[in-house]
């Protein structure tokens, strides 16, 4: 096969206050499937068109924001051929054996320069996506709310970018699809990397503090889905951040909304395929307003600064 | 990067009878860019969101049908490395030099077990899709009728499929993501293989014939550009075969129309992503109607028995 | 108000062989809501964005096929106006009092010419759409199926297609918006009728045999809709007719299908705005194949023949 | 023919600074057509679904703003009877005699309570909708920009709401679909007047100034549709105002923006169809921000204070 080593953003751990709404926002709101819930509380979520056990895990805590993002890996061959290079690289891991959560197989832990807490794994407990393997329908019954096809990716915020960036592309092989600069093109200020066709698994913006989250996206599959998507904000009368619009950046539809936590979520639809021979896109800081918010082509301070 | 190998459908070569009304069929129904004519009458043409030279090379001659399809590989070395492998599995190879065509670098070519002619290339000049990479807008102007943002995948029909389907997934490292089998399940009579995350790059039909070539597809945004592409059809009386419907096949919507020598276009919308992790899927001959056109559940003659 | 006389297409009274699969087609698959079932078994439904208590009745019956089609006009004194208009017309009227059926205000019946029964009222129940006439929401939650905002229109087929068509519009005040003729524009073969700024509200088309009734069609939203609704039929196994298609007439998108006892569905999406200053559009029996289904350009067999 | 009487908001009279950007505006960026120049330097366009010569008017002017807005009557009797209504009711009549612009028939103007020019026709030159009245196909190729089906309507500001709601209700025969009142019920803030089926042909806001021009609005056929009024909004650097997004007063999908003499333009899809009978809708003050913009769910100042 033509994919190796990381595959996909695999799923994120996001704190939540309360249990109860958190769920019920994403289920009844987002549209997930729960899983699981385990014995520790932590409650396991999937998006319907994904195979894999879980993409999304809530766990309860004081404060929001992300415990961890994990990356899926092709094969465990290609996860200890990550695991060589992230420790020549002077990484410190940190193993977690297989089945601690019952499901998933032996992961790496790490830190990355930005302060982000990322894993790696090969293996999960496979619940289908709720069609048959033989002589499928196009979708199941019973979706719920936006129902996303997929955990798409996460935004980041850091302090040490340049380090991050050079982990993920040096190390763990990842693409640098679109960046911002600095106007003097001096400086990376952001950074929206690919492991495979996605316009971004991952995104990362320079910022003061470390381990900032900024929000989780899910994808869903048109500009169409995305009024839904809206409609559905406005009647649960969730706060929402802003849209429907469009990114300049990847060019995707998007809505962003908050968790009754405070975390931010997005759903997006569109986007270009990314291969690895597609050339970089560099955005300058004077332009990022459209290249963030295509049609209001200005930035919003909430937009910049709320993350958790 | 994680796409290593084989990344994509990168190319067609399609025979047509008249060169005038094809290239107006290509440009203003089709609406891709003409990228250059050869010295030869040649006329290559790409997609508009393709960064490379072309992806479609048109070729007059007395008969329609598919010369070649050639598949873009990630860098020479992965080349040298299939070419390494093809030679193994005893395939003959014939290799075109650089430049051959000004503006692709060195390909291999060769005949699968069903009769197709197949390149691999890694290197192609680029030409860019019209937006700057520097704060691009999201897409250019002045496109024309269907304006599709890539060549997608062929659908080629022949007699030694698991010949082919041994080579392309053996070989050449392609995936199976779903297959149709007769109803006993003993004969596979259809494959869809696909390099990278695309449902397919390239399907494959058991037929008696060697050599056949179904249809060519390129990718529409929506459900929506799918209604547009059916007007534009009607509007210049392309004869049309079938569409706009949905495949249960892929998901994905599509229309089919003929284009003025009889070869078979389709343009295609949404499908889901593939990653190696996703499960093959199966479908049984007797429930092929709806596998390939999902909404009327049958088969059409037409669909079946013409091919270039 | 500027709107005087006959409104809409108000009801259809559709006769089905066994209640219980009819029910759970209409309510489940197209979506229609139960407002009530009569001591005489009839069951009545509304599309959700309807304010009257029912659009459609359903009769079980030994055959399938239209009993009346209603249409409700602006006021009690322009109902009046119309009766004397008939009665001129030498039209015979049977009265149904108000309350007949428990909801409906003083009714008018008659027989056109094609031998259709159809009935005025300008009274209905009122029980809303589902949502506050007090700071509304967009629609209402639990929608179940495709989900139509209203019933539309009908196409009846009949002999004496002048002699409906002269009652409808000179005495009942409709106006053709679209004509079919003969290709020697000598016979009239089919008239779209509107009462307001639909493309249509009834439509008739020549055929040999009396009273015969073609399909009942039901609004929705958008194209994007209506491959929700192709997506329906083919989950819940609905014998499909034909589209997802357009129209050349009134323009609009459509899906065909057949409720269990036979009689045809639409769903309808787009067509243009009339008005009474907008000219006829006429089509000739030649090209009427584009006219019907303007993306396949030939009239099916099926769709002029099968009828209830 | 039941719409008698005023049919819809027939043209829109607009004041520009210049008049070469203007023009460039209307029909390169929305996506009108022009139908004439006149001797006096107008400009008349047309939105193409339109069978009348005209529906904007261009007039240069040292400020920017509206001069007038013409409805459009069923017929010259029913003009006479509004003449006499409106004389009936103290209201000062301005006849401009047919030919005029050598295109209108006789007209009649007045000024309502608001401040705000009317004016009355009943005919108008024929020039088409770009498409044969024979065997039409479903749009004229060549169109450009936005390409709206029809001008639908205007929202005035003014200060005698009461007042212009009367006239138009009472006397020139529309109906009120929607009324914003404040929180305790006691004043009328805003009123969504219509003459047929659209959820509005007029609507007013009550603000402190005579005659204030909100904006003029064209419609589109979809969500999609939205979206490509927003590419070609940011690809054209034309101020935006808010938008894509949608109403909850009408349920349409809206984006407004500026011509280049700061007038306000929308572009709208969807809203429901209005008939007599029709429940009218209320929204209270405290709830506006989501009738006016059903996502944000809070008003924005530039969207209530920018009027020309």
């Amino acid at each position: 096969m033509a994919i190796k080593g990381i595959m996909r953003a695999g799923s994120v751990q996001l704190r939540v206050k309360e249990m109860g709404p958190a769920v019920r926002h994403y289920t009844e709101v987002l549209g997930l499937i729960k899983s699981h819930e385990g014995n520790d509380g932590r409650v396991y979520l999937k998006a319907w068109d994904e195979h894999d056990h879980h993409s999304v895990v809530l766990r309860e805590a004081e404060t929001a924001g992300m415990d961890h993002m994990a990356f899926k890996v092709s094969d465990n061959d290609a996860l200890l051929g990550l695991e060589h290079a992230l420790k020549n690289a002077g990484v410190i891991l940190t193993e977690i054996p297989e089945g601690t959560d019952e499901v998933t197989g032996r992961r790496v832990r790490f830190t990355v320069p930005t302060g982000h807490t990322i894993e790696l794994y090969a293996e999960m407990e496979r619940v289908g996506n709720g069609l048959s393997l033989d002589n499928p329908e196009v979708c199941p019954d019973g979706l719920k709310g936006m129902h996303p096809t997929r955990f798409d990716h996460c935004l980041l915020y850091g302090d040490d970018l340049d380090g991050s960036v050079k982990l993920f592309t040096e190390v763990l092989g990842l693409q640098m699809a679109e960046q911002v600069v600095t106007s003097d093109r001096k400086m990376l200020i952001g950074a929206f990397l690919t492991a495979a066709t996605k316009p971004h698994d991952v995104a990362f913006i320079r910022s003061p503090e470390k381990n900032r989250f900024h929000h989780a996206s899910f994808f869903v599959e048109s500009w169409s889905d995305l009024q839904l998507c809206a409609d559905i904000i406005t009647k649960h009368r969730v706060p929402l951040d802003i849209g429907p619009t469009r990114h300049g950046i990847t060019r995707g539809g998007t809505i962003y909304f908050f968790d009754p936590s405070g975390n931010r979520n997005e759903t997006f639809c569109g986007g270009y395929i990314h291969y690895p021979d597609r050339p970089t896109l560099t955005w300058t800081e004077d332009d990022l307003g459209r290249g963030i918010f295509y049609y209001d082509r200005k930035l919003n301070e909430r937009f910049l600064s709320v993350t958790t």
